[in-house]
């Protein structure tokens, strides 16, 4: 029997992380990082209940939280669950789409995109709560028709249609069980931030770092951007506990012109960088292929700024982009980060999707092991990010072990809250905040 | 004496368009042609009061309205207009980049770049008020270097420099007083949309377009993108109408894919459009650059919908627009408008600006006078976009002589609307909404 969605509630919660400079890098210094919080509740009594969120960091989430509002009043309430998932892809484009005076106040981007995130992915998490799999077993179990019917491919037909698309999911799919065996067994590659925000000391730093070598890391990023003889500082630092064999990568969080992101990593070339991130604006397709024929073999990475499948579209177009890091939450969420899965894949650019913020790592290590087990089949230049903070405020632990992603377990899509994380953080009424 | 900013306010106006579907098109069937209303008072007494607005078509006007009241929180409210005016670049950088949790939510883009266009043209509204001159004249009368202070470059310095943008001002700096006579007395050309809203009977189409070649307009557009046997159709009534000697424009208001683009063009090529304006999504620079070289000579048109500075340096550098349709209310206001006139001078592409809507007229022939005086020098192929609806709600009529837009006459930006329409379009309390 089909549930029908009754009521859809959405609360603002935040965590006071600026006070200790978690997350403190060269654009943002004073972070508090927050979730719009979305509730799906049905009329299937004992039933599941939908959570999705959307990550922001502080002001500006009542804004998301205020879209939510409009979308779900015009598009959730009322929908039956097997009519919305039975054709996902046109009931996405109905989202984005659908109203054309909220559309007109994106297109497809900033407060309404990201409001789109927190209703679509707790669709999603409702779904697979119902079929009783996490998010990415649900994916896998799909056929590549199923799948494909969950993607609108508006505006990216030119580089991919929905019949090549079920074409590239047939090829791999004779190793699929293996490859999911094997994510049971080992899991997915990892890298951490934890040592590297700009905030903290060289002293905190060094010593992060070398727990994260003893923790089994192989990979770990710094926040570079704010001052380049700083950067070159803690470069070096980093290089005496990694080592030269595990991989060092860098992130300037859009901080540079094009020009400045030449000259300042060819100084930070001295220690190998795996690779630069968003060395400059999210929207420049052309700038950020511009600095990378300039500064190879330093690759590329960008995503988790570009708002929309178009914009990942060019990048691929353009070679722009080395390392894909779609972010579940910015782009309309789950359904539009398959079609940046699919486009990636097409391209032979490695996903290696945001984590960090509030429930990132948690969406995207079902993005991930989906996209291993039944896209890429490949896990050559693959690593998720890990931030270590946070994750205390969701039912599901998030389990990393010697640097590797353990897949999710319980079913939906990850990032149902604990009630007691709810109520201490809702903003501006819980306790953390009264006080 | 200078003014210090003692309140922001800001107002949800909302006209109820969507009844006679006027400002129909593909993509927006249904608009409620409205603005957020801003009111910067000072503590300058019986001095003069600023007023800007961003447009919206309805529903999320609310959403622009709320992070209105964050900006002039953070960083309006006890300023001094001289320090923001004094620098005006480096503010405008402070308002979009100064608070990293703000930024987050758009970078630059949908809904709090919308909201920064609103604060922003009200403090040159406020400003050009003080010094008794309509804005294109206070743009005309500043030195290059005064001009180019008002600029923030950041993310564009790869294409424009400011010591290059002020010798580009500086070669045509000499015939200036010529050119602002000139457009005293002849106006700027223009070109209608109101005969061509897909919403309208053919009948009526065929109507209007007579009446306004019997106005003398030279240049009128058509709305596509619904239907291809009704647009060919449409375009051979207009054909009747205008003869071939006028200027006939096509707008598919982003509703095709790539391919779909060029196919239909080909089949509309017969009736030798001079553009086709936003023939996909607008955040597809490549896309376009491809639907160009494949329907050449037929132009490419877009940027009412191109969200910053970098996305049309990248229209720009990968030669995607033929004619420059930037928005005055979706660009972050007329600083980020004067990047954007000062790039496309140096990459010599016509600054046709998007009129219509709510007070985008009366931005945009600011606009394009100080283009054309100050730093185009040309008039070819530049029209100016009118619809003739709404402007009896602003103070200052829009004047219109034989198809040519006549300079602003009073001091500000020209957005200043009536009290008495003020009340009634108030959303949702005002009379027009209460029945």
């Amino acid at each position: 029997m089909s549930l029908k969605i009754t009521d859809v509630s959405v609360r603002d919660i935040r965590f006071p992380t600026s006070r200790s400079l978690d997350g403190s890098d060269a654009m943002n210094a004073t972070s508090d990082y927050s979730a719009t919080y979305v509730t799906i509740e049905t009329d299937g009594g004992a039933g599941p209940t939908g959570h999705g969120l959307t990550f922001t960091i502080g002001r500006g989430n009542d804004l998301c939280v205020a879209a939510v509002k409009e979308l779900a009043r015009m598009f959730v309430v009322g929908r039956s669950l097997d009519d919305i998932t039975g054709n996902f892809g046109a009931y996405w484009h109905e989202l984005v789409a659908g109203d054309c005076q909220l559309r007109w106040v994106g297109p497809e981007k900033g407060v309404i995109h990201l409001a789109t995130a927190a209703v679509i992915n707790a669709l999603w998490d409702l779904w697979a709560k119902q079929q009783g799999k996490p998010v990415w077993k649900l994916l896998v179990d799909m056929t590549p028709e199923e799948l494909v019917r969950c993607v609108d491919f508006t505006f990216i037909t030119d580089v991919l249609t929905p019949s090549e698309a079920v074409a590239m999911l047939r090829r791999v799919a004779p190793g699929k069980a293996a490859r999911e065996q094997e994510m049971r067994e080992v899991g997915f590659p990892g890298y951490t931030t934890a040592a590297g925000w700009l905030g903290y000391s060289e002293e905190k730093m060094r010593r992060l770092a070398r727990e994260a070598v003893e923790a089994g890391w192989t990979h770990l990023k710094q926040k570079v951007g704010a001052d380049i003889e700083q950067d070159l500082r803690r470069a070096r630092i980093l290089r005496e506990e990694l080592g030269w064999d595990r991989k060092l990568m860098m992130d300037a969080n859009q901080i540079w012109d094009v020009d400045q992101a030449v000259s300042n990593m060819r100084r930070l070339a001295e220690f190998d960088p795996l690779w630069i991130e968003e060395p400059t604006s999210p929207d420049d397709i052309l700038g950020h292929k511009a600095i990378r024929d300039r500064i190879g073999p330093i690759g590329i990475a960008t995503g988790e700024h570009a708002h929309n499948r178009v914009m990942f579209k060019q990048f691929f177009q353009a070679g722009a982009m080395d390392f894909c890091q779609l972010d579940p939450a910015r782009l309309g969420g789950l359904n539009e980060v398959l079609a940046v899965v699919l486009m990636a894949a097409k391209f032979g650019v490695p996903v290696c999707p945001h984590g960090g913020g509030v429930g990132l790592c948690q969406y995207s290590r079902n993005v991930v092991m989906f996209d291993y087990i039944a896209v890429s089949a490949s896990l050559e230049n693959r690593v998720l990010e890990y931030v270590d903070h946070l994750h205390e405020n969701f039912v599901e632990p998030l389990v990393v072990r010697r640097g590797r992603y353990m897949p999710q377990v319980q079913p939906g899509y990850g990032v149902t809250m604990k009630p007691e994380s709810l109520e201490r953080f809702s903003y501006p009424d819980g306790a953390e905040w009264r006080s």
